[in-house]
């Protein structure tokens, strides 16, 4: 039985990929964590049976952060955790030059020592797990070899916070790879969620499905790549296939 | 007369940088910026005719950021700014594993949010300059492409801070490119500095000379590159091209 935690579950794809979890066969446990307990978190809770259970966790604090894994530990009663999702992110927009962005160190401490952060104080808990996969949810955004493509797009924080995360992924895999962990970074692509409006490319449905074939299908084979989703009818732009860093 | 600007210029190569910066012809002004007036500016300073000027300058304070473009703006009296190396830098060491890094946030407050202050703080003034060149001291260790080959220096949270540095870099020539702006990324190789360790490739006398080449002959064609120096003899490995991201 595979238990999964994800963060950032209180809406969007973090919502979506733990409600399709729900229907996969062996799902032990499904932590949906976030800041606070949402409308569509509890909706998710009281109709599956038990497999989903919220965690208070806001990945900014180490308080709250250390309290999520104890809540987990406790809650696994001696099992491990098998999958971790690092979904929680903000992408701030900027309708100004780059000189007065502002929120630079905000957005790297929600988009990369949040995914430091969680990972580690989970660590103890995926290292007793069956499957040791940690997906960080990145950007093609992130990507500097397709900066050139993406120079239109106003988020100079989130760019620099993705390009980082990505070597925080890489560090890792690298890390870890003699225990048989997986590490990957994945581009869930252009979405239409609260960060990515209503002119994106992909429906949460389309996304999160995408999301879940990455999540279930990766193995240590993929341990420290940069991957991104695989659409039907998407497959110039989302093509399953390795972004440049 | 070439204006210049250099952070981090209390020893090292930011030190030996502005030292050599004396000797090149037309050469009107050398801000030698740090936070303290080290006993090397003091000795630069005094026997520069003049050329070299200290400017206290911390790089993660807004405060002394501000402090320090008013300071540069009055001497340099009505002139702008032409060049801006932002070489301030620090590099942690991690003997333990990498979910115990406890440095994130300070290492990219320094290395990329410092590089973000000064630009921004300096830019009215290189705006004013004719050569509009910003100078940004990053590293291969910051090459995700090249990360395997660097698996085994323990520096995580510099590798991402450096990475996070390459897009920002990347970030800054998209922006200012209409304006005839260069922002380059410069790796200055493996140097026996304090920074750098005895074990290091090159002498800092290396390292700052293939820099000042750099400084001196980047232009507008290099606008967003990421660059190696080219140190003769040891073109194997500092060949003067551009790695991977």
């Amino acid at each position: 039985m595979t238990t999964y935690l994800i963060t950032g579950s209180s809406r969007g794809l973090g919502l979506a990929l733990a409600s399709l979890l729900v229907a996969v066969p062996n799902v032990g446990k499904i932590f949906a964590s976030a800041r606070n307990e949402s409308a569509g978190i509890k909706k998710l809770v009281s109709e599956s049976n038990g497999l989903v259970e919220f965690v208070q966790l806001d990945v900014t604090s180490q308080d709250s952060v250390q309290a999520a894994a104890s809540h987990v530990e406790k809650s696994l009663n001696g099992k491990g955790l098998d999958v971790l999702v690092n979904n929680a992110g903000l992408m701030p927009l900027l309708f100004d030059s780059i000189n007065k962005m502002a929120d630079l160190e905000s957005t790297f401490q929600i988009n990369v020592s949040g995914v430091h952060n969680t990972t580690s104080a989970l660590l103890p808990l995926l290292k007793k797990g069956t499957l040791k996969k940690v997906i960080n949810l990145t950007s093609t955004l992130g990507s500097i070899g397709m900066a050139q493509a993406s120079a239109a797009i106003p988020t100079p924080a989130y760019k620099v916070a993705k390009a980082a995360l990505n070597m925080l992924t890489v560090q890792y895999a690298q890390t870890f790879a003699a225990e048989d962990f997986t590490f990957v970074a994945v581009s869930p692509g252009w979405v239409k969620t609260d960060l990515g409006g209503d002119a994106a490319d992909l429906t949460v449905e389309q996304s999160s499905n995408a999301l879940l074939n990455v999540v279930l299908s990766v193995g240590m084979q993929d341990n420290g790549k940069f991957l991104n989703i695989k659409v039907p009818g998407w497959e110039d732009k989302y093509d399953g296939q390795c972004p440049p860093w």
